[in-house]
C-alpha cells in the first residue's frame, strides 16, 4: 500500500508539476579559450543536474565596463562559443545590459573581457541573460503535453508565487526535466531547492 | 481632438492601469537613531514618489554575519522603529534570512548593526524582504475595484512579463498610486522605469 501510494505520487508529479533549479551566473569556453585562460582543458569538479554538463574546478574574473566579478564559475565541456550568463543585476554591477536570450543565440550581445590564472581573452560578444526554460525529456514533454520550442506560462509553487510568462520549453533525450531560472526570478518568487512548479493550461 | 484622446487615454489609464516602481535597498530609522548614527536629523537630499517620504542626505553601512552594504539609503521621515528593507539577493549577501513583510510589520524578523560616521546602531530586530504592494489613493482603488488589505494578482506589462501573485493593496489618501517591487521582482520582469501592470480581474 505504502510502495503504491509512492509511486502514484510519483507518476502524479511528473503529470503535474516540474522541479525547479536556479542557475547562478557562468561563462562557458570554446577549448582554445581555456588553453588561454588557464592553460588546460576544463576538468570537471561535479556534475549539474543536466546529463554530461559539469561545474569546472577552473574560475575566471569577468570584467565589465563599470566592475569585475570574482570566481565566476566555469560550466564544462567546452563549446563551439563563448558565453557568459548574467542575471540583469549582475549586469548592472559590471555596467553591461545583457539581453534576454536563450543559451547560444549571442548574435548581437555585449561583450565582455574574461580574466584567468594564465591568461585574458576577449569576448567580441556572449553576454546574455538567459530566458527562463523548461528542460524536458521526450517523456515528460508528452506527459505533461507540451512541444519542443513552445513557450508557457509556469507557476511557481513557492513561499512567493509567480507566473512566469514566456518560458521557453527545451525538449532533448539528452536532457534530465528541470526548470532553469535565474537569480532574480528565483528570489522573485522566494525560491528554495526542491520547489516544484505547473505548467499553465 | 487631440487634447479629448490624451484626456481619455488618461482616464483609462487610470482604470487599467499601475504604474510600478522599483524600490532599492534602504533603512529606516528613528529620530534618536539619527542622531547616533549621524549627530544631527535626517535632511532631505530630493522627494519620493509618496507624498512626504524623502531620500536623506546621509548614508549608512549595513553591517550581516557574512558581508557588509556601504552608502544604503536612508528614508525620511524618522519613524517609531529602525528598519531595513532588502532583496533576498542583499539577504544572500549579507548572510541575513529577510522574510517577507509588509513595512513596518518586523516581530520576530532577524536584527542587524548600521554604521554611521558618528556612530553604530544594533537593531535587535527589523530586517524584511519588502512584500510586494501597490500604494493606491482612495479615488484610484474606487476606480479599479480594490481595496485596502486586498490581495491581488498582478501582471506586470514588461519586456519580461510575469504575473505577481500575493500583491498587497494598500490604500490611503497619503499616496500616490503605484506599484512597489524590489530589485529581484523588477529584474526578474525586466521593468524599466515608466513600466505599468495590470490589476488581474
Amino acid at each position: 500500500m505504502e510502495e503504491l501510494l509512492t509511486q502514484l505520487t510519483e507518476e502524479l508529479t511528473k503529470r503535474l508539476f516540474v522541479e525547479m533549479e536556479a542557475s547562478g551566473r557562468h561563462v562557458h569556453v570554446t577549448s582554445q579559450q581555456a588553453q588561454t585562460l588557464f592553460g588546460t582543458d576544463l576538468t570537471p569538479k561535479r556534475p549539474l543536474s543536466q546529463p554530461g554538463q559539469f561545474l569546472a574546478e577552473q574560475r575566471v574574473s569577468v570584467v565589465g565596463p563599470k566592475g569585475r566579478m570574482e570566481h565566476v564559475a566555469v560550466l564544462g565541456p567546452t563549446r563551439p562559443e563563448g558565453q557568459v550568463e548574467l542575471s540583469l543585476t549582475d549586469g548592472v554591477s559590471l555596467g553591461l545590459r545583457p539581453p534576454v536570450r536563450l543559451s547560444g543565440d549571442v548574435s548581437d550581445t555585449p561583450g565582455v573581457t574574461l580574466e584567468g590564472p594564465c591568461g585574458t581573452v576577449t569576448l567580441p560578444q556572449g553576454v546574455i541573460a538567459a530566458q527562463r526554460h523548461i528542460h524536458m525529456t521526450p517523456e515528460d514533454a508528452k506527459l505533461q503535453n507540451v512541444k519542443d520550442g513552445q513557450i508557457v506560462r509556469l507557476k511557481t509553487l513557492t513561499s512567493r508565487p509567480v507566473v512566469f510568462e514566456d518560458v521557453a520549453i527545451r525538449v532533448s533525450p539528452k536532457f534530465r526535466t528541470f526548470v532553469h531560472l535565474d537569480y532574480d526570478e528565483a528570489n522573485a518568487c522566494g525560491f528554495r531547492p526542491g520547489d516544484l512548479a505547473r505548467i499553465l493550461p
